[in-house]
């Protein structure tokens, strides 16, 4: 199988600078399915406040709630256990005896204080059980403040959802084929200046060495004022495309890698936004064409969202992408 | 009337790229008079964090009041019902004897700890309440903090109201005509860097098959630094217009569409705002022109909002959308 | 004096597209020092939430503080007389007996509850009290809600201050003469890319009508990636100058106006932010140099901010505003 | 010594503008380690509510917490003094006798008010106790409000976490030398567009005076889409570079300085944020280059941040920064 892969060298200018180290990205897939990079970080874990922050902000909504939760039932028990120390007989309407039946006082009037809700049937009747409680109401204060930023924060959080096709084709395009893929936005929000930079890589053999290179794809159109539908997005393959010349074998041992970045104006946060996406050779289809998403239906047009991922087969009438081997 | 339609075969330069599927957009309206686009969208109804927030923020004020107000009875009663289950006899201060007035108490409780007031006349005797009480502020205080950002956020969206013209005229301009319309800023605050995209739209025969096609249209000025006053917006009718040649008839026929989509940066909010406008065939008037909106008065400039919409007819000298039919 | 006007017509390529009307913008001053423009508008005063918006985050903070308070006591007062109405009797706690005593008790019950501090020594005896006392703290978490936000939006606006020099000088500048102004950050925060754009007007008789023109004015320099010290914009009066040729009674007549608008990037906030300034003719001095505002302090490098206005006169060694009636 | 120093006369075109005055930018360095300028401001200190703000924002937070904390006490020992002149025979619950118990009392009773946690077993016993407590809760609202919206800014402000390398070297680079220094990005967000511009900057005798002068340095690559691992930096020592032809000692007696700057879109924040980093003539290494930090572990790519810094010494084939004088 050796004999198939792709033996070139390319010229500075065909490349695509990415600020990878193109020694090291080997074998593996360079991009996950989602656009992020499959680069593992080691040592200097100085984590700052600012990575704190983008943790608690991205993760998911379950993990959020159960980290508030846990933060309220901890910094409770703290302050319980500080007030149990000064003795609940200075808490007055504390009727517990037993210890346990003491700490759960002292812990709800810790919540009622920490929340400020503070019924009174719970009250400090000395002056250090009030210094505590008062301490407590102020952290309690700027805690929530900043559960508060956070919980709006992830909710008003701008980021484009744009849905991209399962797969990429490669379909009759003009007179010859095109690489296709299509994308739609998946919030009811208008995209506006929708911008596509679509990156082509693949592992090469350059004195007998493999390294991975990464390329441009030339596209039909990379940039639309609106998006309110579908947009095919096509990549010629002609002469001028890197794609050409290569049989199907190739591009797999060449494990190729297509990654998508996407840049948009969105209205409704007056934020620029960005998505990525990543295809692999698996995703490939040789010979395909979308079933139209958008339909008429009394004379509204209507864009069906569960067609994003639907092809047909074709037959392709020429292999632009040959069966013989390149160079 | 069917010699009437435009019969034409544009070539790509002339065609302003859109993102619609050009087959399917029909005889319907593809632009809405605010700018948005006649699109339905159905399936894969995956409603994000985010669409609801978007929701949330766009809707009107009453029905965001309205929200507002029945997630405070819905969640105080959910926890009323709890309350009740656990034993109104638990509830220091609860008198009600009747399930309805036991219910009332438990739900004014939890509208005393959900909003904190906790004022202690109702207040929690064992610890499952307490408990549960103290849940409750929690998720009282999260709530609040969501709907504070949310209210924030609607009053706080940066957003340009830009005033249109009621009409789109055809006026005489220099030695022909221009197709004018006019805007003005509707807010006090200052709009920098305004810069505007017209976008043209009819139907015409191709090959016998009727499809939408945009075109950008040409501006007589498509930028301005400040934008203090009324700003009259000029597409000059001449032989490299679009519009050259027609007949008002064919552009009926043609059923014209205009799209206008203004960008400009908000010195209060310090974001970039855009604003989207769309004219239709039915507010095209010929031959008329925009009576000027400033005046002085006292030696000061005055821009008179109301006269934003009013025009005067005059004579056209010729017929630069001519009568005859064109290709 | 007449003869002393400028009369010319100049071509369109030399003039600065405002969007102002010419014929209109007479012969006062078109724009404030601030850089706001001096236009007054009238009519259709439909007030949008973002108009409230802007004035609530842009007004002094007096002002501001004062609005706060109204609002706090008018709320209340409303509900004091709707708790008032309801009876006192169901108020536990209340002791006024005389209508001004039960006011006052309703008064302060309501703000107890608006403000969520509910001591409880005041509290809700039936159900309608409950009721109506739920609903008030529910709007007055929101109330305080957007007292927050805009109290932080206030605190938080983006907004560039810098500083410009009372006078706009004719100084020496290399081989003849400069218009300058000097501009330096307010601010401890670092602005960068900061970009200058200089528009000058006068009014000038074309075909015997007086209509204001607006030229841009060429700097040598319009940019600097950074701003940490003293900037002297310059624009060299050469033969392309628009000031070249006029004597200085011809300028004073033709009411000379100097807009500068000033963008720049804030570090802190990350934001764009703008500034805008104005001179007119008052504001000239002829033949004159700044003193320098940087000194040399123990091997650092000192910015003098109280020297920004400082000036020298110089004879300037041949008149290039001339004395000479142009043209 | 003085026959090393660097005698040339730059043209214009060569330099960088800065903005700075050259004259006075003397032996000292003008740019510190973290990129900030060494520059002192007096004079004219009217500092605004955003210089204020800028503080509160960019402080450690140690010193955040502490003012927080020493604003909760003097504003609450403020209202006890008020309290305690209205006299503690009002203070319902109150049981001090002497006057710092009844200091006390009055100043948790202020500190449950401003918090709103109400207990309620100290409460407002006459109409004036209870409007000051209204008052002071409004106040206790709105400043912890603005509190609030400080804790969150900090916690969320964006800002590129970029780190250098110690040192900037001069390596083997293509077949002559190159000026390389090394950077990464120190957290896990992903950085978009990213920019660099390096600015050069030596001490010049220009007419017998020592003026520091400003330069751009050309890289090899000024921009990259993805910056996911390691980004060495090149600037090629050929005939175009300014460094060209000096030796290792003008340039320390000439006080070499670098400034770097960087631009990139954070996508966590949707905001462009801005680096700046200084180097120096101390930080130079001639004759090294930069140890990979990427490698390879069972197929995956690791990024070792700890290896930032290391580099290992190389023997330099041929002098570029040559030991023979300049010009």
């Amino acid at each position: 199988m050796n004999f198939n892969r792709i033996k070139r060298k390319f010229s500075k200018d065909e490349l695509h600078d990415l600020g990878f180290s193109e020694k090291l990205t080997g074998s593996n897939r360079a991009i996950n399915n989602d656009g992020s990079f499959n680069v593992k970080r080691i040592g200097r874990s100085t984590t700052t406040i600012q990575d704190v922050y983008n943790d608690l902000i991205t993760m998911s909504w379950g993990k959020f709630g159960l980290i508030v939760l846990l933060w309220f039932i901890l910094i409770n028990s703290f302050f319980a256990i500080i007030y149990l120390l000064l003795g609940t007989e200075y808490l007055n309407g504390a009727k517990g005896h037993e210890l346990l039946e003491q700490f759960l006082d002292c812990f709800f009037f810790s919540a009622q204080t920490l929340s400020t809700v503070g019924y009174g049937h719970l009250s400090p009747s000395n002056y250090w059980m009030s210094g505590v409680a008062a301490f407590e109401c102020l952290l309690g204060l700027l805690g929530f403040a900043l559960a508060t930023g956070l919980l709006y924060g992830r909710f008003s959080r701008p980021s484009a959802k744009v849905l991209f096709s399962e797969n990429i084709i490669i379909a009759p395009y003009r007179e010859g084929h095109g690489l296709m893929f299509r994308i739609v936005n998946g919030r009811k929000t208008q995209l506006i200046e929708t911008e596509l930079q679509v990156i082509y890589s693949i592992m090469v053999d350059e004195d007998d060495k493999r390294i991975r290179r990464y390329f441009d794809l030339k596209l039909e159109r990379a940039k639309v004022n609106f998006f309110p539908m579908s947009w095919t997005v096509v990549h010629p393959i002609n002469e001028k495309s890197i794609l050409f010349g290569y049989t199907q074998d190739q591009l797999l041992d060449a494990e190729m890698e297509i990654l998508i970045s996407l840049k948009a104006f969105d209205e409704i946060y007056s934020q620029t936004v960005y998505a990525r996406h990543s295809y692999n050779y698996s995703d490939l289809i040789r010979g395909a064409r979308f079933i139209p998403m958008i339909s008429k239906q009394n004379g509204i047009s209507v864009l069906s969202l569960d067609l994003l991922h639907e092809y047909e087969k074709v037959e392709l009438s020429e292999l632009i992408v040959s069966e013989t081997p390149g160079d």
